[in-house]
């Protein structure tokens, strides 16, 4: 299926907007759609798989312990599993629309490749 | 890391330009940069893992068997595992950003939900 990430966007947004593009082995795409939305005050995500994250339009900050983040169109972040992070910010004026890929990266690739050194547990 | 997909593009494109940003346990994000490439005539990519692919920029067209589709910024496709497929055009005057996600579609995801049905042998 054809499907336009900018299309099917709902013009109220009570609260984010998530749609699962594709599940499959280990991974789960999503569209997160945000408009002026941040995760409640004190609460951090915790999660077990590792996650990558692109900004497709709008603007956000993430924010981790040790640092905020400003994402805008077409930046890009991986947060490994277990690193805490919350959205701080989402622009009010128009729609933050994030494309989430969660995985596993510790592995094996398609073809086999092992995958890049990563280290999965930053402080 | 934080990328930005539209940064670190050569100048000169005499090939694709294919830059892994992440692999892990069954999947592999690339990032593709074409800029009036297309497959070589009568060649048809006939590849063992599920693809999702995102067009970020530019223009393009993917041919299949029965079908020419147009892919034009925020176009997303899925195109199951042995589906023959090739890039029968992309534009000349920008380049063409290609985000690729090649997965195992078959399996539980992260969280434990069973992907949604498909079929993963179309003719």
């Amino acid at each position: 299926m054809n499907q336009n990430l900018f299309a099917a966007i709902p013009v109220d947004l009570p609260d984010e907007f998530t749609t699962v593009l594709e599940e499959g082995h280990g991974i789960r795409i999503e569209r997160i759609v945000s408009q002026g939305h941040s995760s409640p005050a004190g609460f951090w995500y915790d999660q077990p798989e590792d996650e990558w994250v692109l900004v497709l339009k709008g603007a956000a900050r993430l924010e981790f312990k040790d640092r905020m983040v400003e994402m805008l169109p077409v930046d890009t972040m991986f947060i490994p599993a277990h690193q805490k992070h919350r959205v701080a910010w989402t622009s009010q004026n128009e729609p933050t629309i994030w494309l989430t890929v969660h995985f596993q990266k510790a592995g094996m690739s398609p073809g086999g490749k092992p995958p890049a050194e990563t280290d999965l547990f930053p402080k």
